[in-house]
């Protein structure tokens, strides 16, 4: 794909280059959804308030990346150097709100001077159901959309690939009174499969260098209804906040 | 593959079904691994003690399975009605240390009205080097063995697959001071390969039913000298215990 910018239609970008199928699945990356969208701010554009600045000293970050960190979240669940986690404002419990500072530069920008930052598109599961709406107006072909991001997590080193945005997707298995093998009752099995299909985009995605920000999925059975919103825990059930 | 039981070499099960070849990653589901290892218990045969009485009433789970779960972990993180979560022997944060019902009847059990359970292999990494090597043995080829199990995660809904033992693997991609696109140095990324490529093979595994417990992933650069114990968040950087 060429450098997307505010205003470009990401499902005209792909269909023309892809013979899209039935029952494919599109994982995209965040990033180039977030450019389409305009969702790119100049720091130097920020003005820190009180709240920024303090978080900006325990946690050594740039106070105007702060405050937007601030801006993009519910609350603050955890600091330390390097490391802000929050409830972003979609739901999603993540280090700085999603915001990147990198692969930003792009002729939305005027200068190369300036530092420029990436947010999450405001809403990832509209985003999605947008984007597969164009394919289908383009292609007539019906198919599922993940936006994935890369997120950390509570217990293990490593980012991995997760589904912030889908459509078209099954994004929970629901396998809770299915058999196995022997007959046994499934009893507490509900697959995050918009998590795994999300982390396989991301597994050949990898990162930044390489440039691949659209992973096609073939062959896989997720045709489905759900949102990447029905992966956030609901808080009462949150153990570990 | 046939119903494996304790004794029966995964590696030679593979190998006579499948031709290797070099680079191939394997994603081998942890209940074969370890019924080869006899990591099987008849619940008849468990008295549970007084602190598994207690933590079965808080749990509602039997307490013959809840003693495992204790013998089986380092310590009890979080106890619900249906759920435990323990930080298990080999240091995984997991619920019930990693012990299944289901898809255990099978050759070894003596009868069908015991209720068998799985625990996970006692060195998973220890038995992905020895299938990596037993695969070397038959076939001359160098591949990369994943050992993956289904676990929760603490703000989102839904189980993905992750890697608990590895050989062979590049675990970890470390991303630190590579550029972006634009020059920029990436910051903070690295990227938890093995647990990308545990998620790929969960995907096509589904569960239970379909009785797909090995998933070969070909053509991706995975090859390295990781375990999965790298990807263990060592407990003082652990924010959310």
């Amino acid at each position: 794909l060429p450098e997307v910018g505010k205003g470009d239609s990401v499902g005209r970008l792909l269909t023309e280059r892809f013979q899209f199928e039935d029952g494919d699945v599109l994982v995209v990356a965040q990033k180039i959804i977030s450019k389409s969208e305009g969702r790119v701010v100049s720091l130097a554009e920020v003005t820190p308030g009180a709240e920024a600045v303090e978080l900006a000293s325990r946690s050594e970050k740039d106070s105007r990346l702060v405050q937007l960190i601030l801006d993009e979240s519910r609350s603050v669940l955890r600091v330390r150097p390097g490391l802000i986690i929050v409830e972003d404002r979609r739901g999603w419990v993540c280090a700085n709100a999603g915001i990147d500072r990198s692969n930003v530069l792009q002729r939305d920008c005027n200068s190369l001077e300036d530092e420029w930052v990436c947010l999450l598109p405001a809403d990832p599961d509209e985003s999605a159901r947008r984007l597969r709406e164009d394919i289908m107006a383009e292609t007539g072909k019906q198919v599922g959309v993940i936006i994935n991001d890369s997120h950390g997590r509570a217990w293990r080193d490593g980012t991995v690939g997760v589904a912030i945005g889908a459509a078209g997707i099954t994004v929970k298995s629901d396998r809770r009174g299915a058999h196995d093998r022997h007959g046994y009752v499934l009893q507490h099995t509900i697959i995050g499969t918009a998590d795994e299909l999300a982390a396989a985009g991301s597994l050949l995605m990898g990162q930044a260098a390489e440039g691949v920000p659209v992973v096609v999925i073939r062959g896989v059975s997720a045709t489905g209804e759900g949102t990447a919103a029905e992966l956030q825990r609901p808080k009462e059930l949150d153990l570990f906040r």
